[in-house]
C-alpha cells in the first residue's frame, strides 16, 4: 500500500495518468500463462523519459518497487507486482521518433508493438524481422532478450538492438549504444540491458537495427514420418549451412489442432515448416538443397507456398498455434515453457521430453523454433486441478534440467521472470551470484522489478 | 616492487614459471603503437584454470595488479603494467580443447592465436572467420573485443564468442553461456566480459561459433576516381543489403606502400578490395551486383580474382599494410588510431579526417573495413620529435571527437586501454560512470587490469 504522502508525490509527477482503480490493478495482476502472484498498488502512464527519471527519483525516496510493463505478454510472470508497487505501463510512450534507411536503424520508444512498427517500415523497404510471435512491444521485447521464428536467421533482440535509452534506479538517464555498426569502447552496457527483465533500469528508448524486406520469399511445409526424422532434417539443414529464414517444427498433436483451429487439411503428422528468403537465385539453391535434404528424411507432401496469401495463411496458423492448443482442451490454462539446446541434442531432447510428457496423462504438444534448438511444450491443465498444475510444473522443471544436462539453457526465449527463478543456479552455479552483485551495484535498494531473475 | 613474501607465495603457484628477470619484463612493457607506460614486477606462465584461480587468490591478499597478456598486439596499451604488478602471459594455454562440428562449436584456450585455430580447424570444413589483422590470441580478442576485415559479413567477437569461463578477482571460476545457439537466462555475462580488457577477470577458456568454409570465394579489387567516390560505392553496397565477407578501403598512399612493399603495381588511386563469399549461383548474383555499384562509381580496372593464390597474395597484401606504412617513412614508429561511424557518415569522416591530416604535416595513411563505417589512421611520426607526436596523438583525438560528433564511436575495433580513456567520459556521459560502478562490484580491490577502461 502506498501512504497518503508517496502517493500524492506520485500523483503530482502523473496528475490523471496515475491509476489505483481496482479493475486496472488486477488487469495489471494477470499473466500470459499460469503464472501469477501479487497485485501493484497503482499504475503509470509515462508520456516521456523524464517522467520515468522523477518516477525512480520518487520510487528511491518512498522506497517503493517499480515494475515495466509492455503488452503483457510475457510467459514467465516478468511484469508482476509480486512485493506490490507502482506498474509502469508504457502504452503512451509508443512513437516511431526516427526513421535513419540509409543506416538501417530506427529509434522508437518503448511501448510500440512490432506489428506497427512494421506497419511504419513498410514504405522503407525495411523490416524489424524479431517476432517472438506475440504482438509485444519492442521495450518488452528488448527486456526478454525475445526472439521467434526468425531468430535463426536474423539474430534475437541481443542482435537487433543497437542501443538503448535507460532510466536507472537512482533516476539517472544513461544512453548505451552509437550509431555506428560496432563498438570496442568499453563494457558492452546495450547487452547487459537487453534481457535484464526491468531488474536494472527502465528502457525508456530503443535504437533497433533494421533488414531489408527479402526481394524473394518461398515457404513450404512438409510432413515426416516420426519426429526423429524431422528433426533429423532441421539439424543436416543447420550442419549444412542453409540458413532458413524460418524452420519450425509441429509436432502432430499441434497439427492437430491447428487443422481445426485454423481450417487447414495438413496431415496429423510431425510438420517442417520453412521460409528461405533472399535474392532469387541464391533462394533457388537454397529451396532446392533443402527439396533434398528433405526427400531424405522421408518427408511427404513438400508443398511450396510462393504465393503471398498462401504463406499469410501457414504462418497466420502457426501464429494461432498457442490458441489452437488451447482451444483443443476447452476450459483449460497453458503452462508454456520452452527450452534451447545444442543443435545435436535437439533429436534427444524432444523425443525425451515427449516421453515424459506422454506417461503424465496430461496434453501437451511441442512447438518451436527448432533451427535454433529452441523449443516449447504447452502443457494444458485444468485450472482448478491442483494435481494437474503440479504435474505440469513437474514437467516443465524436469524438460528445464533436462536442456542443461544436455548442454543447453532453461530458456531460449521466454526469460526467467519468476517462473524459472529456482532453475537459475542450476543453469548458472556461481555466475548467478554474480549477476547478484551487477544488479546490487546498479539498484542498491531492490526497487526494479524485485522477486525476478536475480538471486533475492 | 614485490615483497619477498609475495614473490614466495607467487613462485609457490608457479615455480619455474614464475620470471622477474629484466629482459623478460621489458619484453612485456613494449607495445604495439606508440603507446607505452609502466613496467611489470614479474611475468607468470599459467598451464591451468586453477594455477590462474590461486593466481587471483594471491593477488587480493597481497594487493598485486594483474594483466593479461596474449599476442601483445594490442594498439590501445591494453596489456601494459602502467601501476606494475604481474603480467599473466597465456602463451603455455594455447590448446584446443573440443571440436563440436555438428553445432560448430569449438572450446579453446586462452593463449591460441587465430591463425594456429584455424590450421586446427582445417580438415573439419568449418573455420573461426573474426580476423583482426595481427596474428592476435582468442583470449586477447574476446577482451578487446577485436573484428577486423571479415566482421561485417560474420560480426565481432561480440557475436561469436558463445561462452567463457573466467577467474573473477576473488579467484572464484565462472562460465558463461551454454552450448545451444540462445539463452534468455538472465544478464548476458559473455557480453559483459567480451571488451572488458581484462578488467572484470581473465579469461581462461572460450567456446567460439564457427562457420562453414565457404563453397565459393571471389575477390576483387578496383580503383576509384576519388574517396568519395569508393566510399559511395561501400555505402551503396551495405544499403543494397549485399553482405560482401570484406570491404577494405585503402586511400592512394596506403596503396603506393603497399605496392613498394608487397611487390604490387596497382594504379596509386583509392581502391576497394572486396570478396564475396557463398553458394556458387548466390555468389555470381553478388559479384555482378556489386560490379555494376562499382562501374556506377567510375570504378576501373575491376578485377576479379577467382584463383586462390591470386587471392591469397592481394589479402597478404592487405595484411601487410601496416608494415607496409612503417616502412615507408624509415625510422618511424606509428600512433595508429581508429574510429567507426554510421555508414551514412562514413565519407564525411574520412574526408574530414583526410583533409585535417593534410594539413597536419605528417604522413598518415588512411584504410580500413569500411563496410562497418570503421576506418584506421597511420600517423607515422619521427619517435624523437615531441612535436610530431604530440601532432599525431592530437589528430588522433579530433577523429575521435570527429566520430562522435557524426554519432560514430571513438573506436571500432582497437578497444579502450589507456590510450583511449580520456575520450570515454565524451562518448558515454554518465554511462561511464556505470561501467565504473560494474567495475567496482567485480573488482572491488581494483586489481585487474588498473588503469585501463573505467574510471579512476
Amino acid at each position: 500500500m502506498l501512504d497518503d504522502t508517496a502517493l500524492a508525490a506520485l500523483r503530482a509527477i502523473f496528475g490523471d495518468r496515475l491509476s489505483v482503480a481496482p479493475a486496472l490493478l488486477a488487469q495489471h495482476a494477470q499473466s500470459e500463462s499460469l503464472v501469477s502472484a501479487g497485485r501493484p498498488d497503482a499504475v503509470v502512464f509515462p508520456h516521456a523519459t523524464d517522467e520515468v527519471a522523477a518516477l525512480a527519483r520518487w520510487s528511491s525516496t518512498h522506497r517503493v518497487p517499480l515494475i515495466g510493463w509492455g503488452a503483457g505478454t510475457s510467459l514467465e510472470g516478468h511484469a508482476l507486482a509480486v512485493s506490490g508497487g507502482v506498474v509502469v505501463n508504457f502504452r503512451d510512450m509508443a512513437a516511431v521518433l526516427e526513421i535513419r534507411p540509409e543506416d538501417r536503424l530506427v529509434r522508437v520508444q518503448p511501448g510500440i508493438t512490432r506489428e506497427a512498427l512494421n506497419r511504419e517500415l513498410r514504405a522503407t523497404g525495411l523490416m524489424f524481422p524479431v517476432d517472438p510471435g506475440a504482438n509485444a512491444t519492442l521495450g518488452g521485447m528488448a527486456a526478454t532478450r525475445a526472439s521467434g521464428t526468425t531468430a535463426v536467421r536474423y539474430g534475437t533482440m541481443r542482435d537487433n538492438v543497437r542501443g538503448l535509452e535507460v532510466v536507472l534506479a537512482d533516476g539517472q538517464v544513461i544512453r548505451t549504444g552509437t550509431g555506428a555498426p560496432k563498438s570496442s569502447a568499453g563494457y558492452d552496457l546495450t547487452a547487459l540491458f537487453v534481457g535484464s527483465e526491468g531488474t536494472l533500469g527502465l528502457i525508456t528508448e530503443l535504437t533497433l537495427r533494421l533488414h531489408g524486406q527479402p526481394e524473394a520469399v518461398m515457404t513450404a511445409v512438409a510432413a515426416f514420418p516420426s519426429v526423429a526424422a524431422s528433426v533429423d532434417c532441421v539439424i543436416a539443414t543447420m550442419q549444412m549451412g542453409l540458413t532458413p529464414a524460418r524452420i519450425e517444427f509441429l509436432d502432430a498433436e499441434t497439427v492437430a489442432a491447428c487443422n481445426a483451429y485454423s481450417h487447414l487439411s495438413l496431415p496429423p503428422a510431425p510438420q517442417l515448416l520453412v521460409e528461405f528468403h533472399g535474392h532469387p537465385a541464391g533462394l533457388a539453391e537454397d529451396v532446392s538443397r533443402f527439396r533434398d535434404l528433405a526427400a531424405a528424411h522421408g518427408a511427404t507432401g513438400l508443398d511450396w507456398a510462393d504465393k503471398a496469401e498462401d504463406r499469410t495463411r501457414l504462418w497466420a496458423a502457426r501464429h494461432a498455434a498457442y490458441r489452437a492448443i488451447l482451444a483443443s482442451r476447452p476450459g483449460a490454462k497453458a503452462v508454456v515453457t520452452d527450452v534451447c539446446v545444442p543443435i545435436s541434442a535437439l533429436a534427444t531432447a524432444v523425443e525425451e521430453t515427449r516421453a515424459d510428457i506422454a506417461t503424465s496423462g496430461i496434453p501437451g504438444p511441442i512447438l518451436g523454433h527448432v533451427g535454433d534448438g529452441n523449443f516449447h511444450a504447452i502443457l494444458l491443465v485444468d485450472p482448478a486441478s491442483d494435481t494437474e498444475v503440479a504435474t505440469a510444473k513437474a514437467l516443465a522443471g524436469r524438460m528445464a534440467r533436462r536442456a542443461l544436462r544436455l548442454g543447453g539453457t532453461i530458456t531460449g526465449e521466454h526469460g526467467v521472470g519468476f517462473g524459472k527463478r529456482p532453475c537459475m543456479q542450476a543453469e548458472h552455479g556461481a555466475a548467478w551470484a554474480v549477476m547478484g552483485a551487477l544488479k546490487r551495484a546498479l539498484d542498491p535498494l531492490g526497487l526494479m522489478n524485485p522477486g525476478k531473475l536475480v538471486p533475492d
